[in-house]
């Protein structure tokens, strides 16, 4: 039984901004980088999603935020300093970073991030939210935020925003 | 470090209908409230939810549902007062309700509802479910409901339905 | 109190494949059948979907995978045979298929599958995952799979494949 990991392989990568439209219909797509200071850290995305939205001219549709990583997630909740340590706690509760796992043992594995539970954490979490998008603008409550969920940092994580809809309500 | 959970403000409300349309896309949402009577309940949504796809006269495309709330999410399972009770009695026990939590500790936070229990479970379930609509009806398996779950009720809840697709198939 | 789960019923069943088009947006969808040979089993269904994405001819838009089934899952993660018999002992430890749950009790329900535990790990992981399309492929990054993550087999499973976007970029 293989040790590795299986890899994807696009014919071209995924270019880092796009755009395509036809018959009233707009796609438009940017990558949005995040850099991360700690092991788990939850980095608040809403207003430069908000912003990109905004820009795109989309009035009604949808958008979707995927995280391009296995160890770094996409959710909502509310962004409060004692919530934020909470939802750290709480993750390191329920994954324990020191148990036994296979992703770890040389013997069964060939990755050497020892980071099994960060992986577990984000199977949780998910790794991406769609939106709506009405009025021009993100459909979002008003103390839900969108945020990133750093499961293995620290480190630059790439986040792709592609927002679909009608430009110009008729 | 501020105690306070950060605000998100559109620059208009969200509306409680909308509708759009171009070259033979529709884009159409309307805003179901929910009442829940207990702090965890789990709310049948999917007939509700059926009969909005089947009115917007979408044929083929995407049906979105978004809790405007961090504290009521949604998801899918089988509906059955057993199961209900189980979910319930899962949630209590994953994530305890009395444990020690900065979000409820006035040391450190201004949220006087002491519901970091309900953020925690919340960050588990999710809030949105994005389906697909084909032959002008929801895409939804026997056995599968769409479930509202509430996790700080009582309260009136407010969930957005969006569907975006094209309205007469050619 | 009834014992037996609500059974969705559409007007007409799912069609096997569907396909429309209006002013330039095309609207996919087919089937992916999946047979699993373990109680929880982790299939990778990456090169079959992004062998749909390509065929379907649509270059920017989003891809949605739906489960039919309450106890089979779509997910992101790596696949790697190690972190895959973590992932089923995670689920197994997180919830107990021992333990006492009404959905078993033949006074509480009548579901034969004795499946509680199916269902509430089903819960945590979700259904479906809604992804972006781009360049004419799915947008996934270097490590990332697609899985379904049989938590009730052995089974022949259903997933349903729709591509939602613009098939030539203007």
């Amino acid at each position: 039984m293989s040790k590795s990991s299986v890899v994807t392989v696009r014919e071209t990568p995924v270019a880092k901004t796009s755009s395509a439209s036809a018959g009233g219909l707009v796609v438009a797509a940017e990558t949005i980088d995040v850099d991360t200071s700690e092991r788990i850290e939850i980095v608040d995305l809403t207003d430069t999603v908000m912003r990109f939205v905004r820009a795109s001219g989309v009035q009604e549709g949808l958008l979707s935020l995927w995280s391009m990583h296995t160890t770094c997630t996409i959710f909502i909740n509310e962004s409060q300093a004692a919530l934020d340590a909470d939802m750290k706690a709480f993750l390191d509760a329920i994954v324990a970073q020191g148990s036994y796992y296979k992703h770890n043992d040389p013997a069964h594995s060939d990755c050497d991030r020892q980071n099994a539970d960060s992986h577990l954490r984000a199977m949780l979490l998910g790794h991406s939210v769609t939106m709506q998008v009405s009025g021009g603008e993100l459909v979002v409550g008003r103390w839900q935020r969108v945020l990133c969920g750093e499961m293995d940092g620290p480190r630059t994580r790439t986040i792709r925003a592609q927002v679909m809809g009608i430009a110009s309500a008729s």
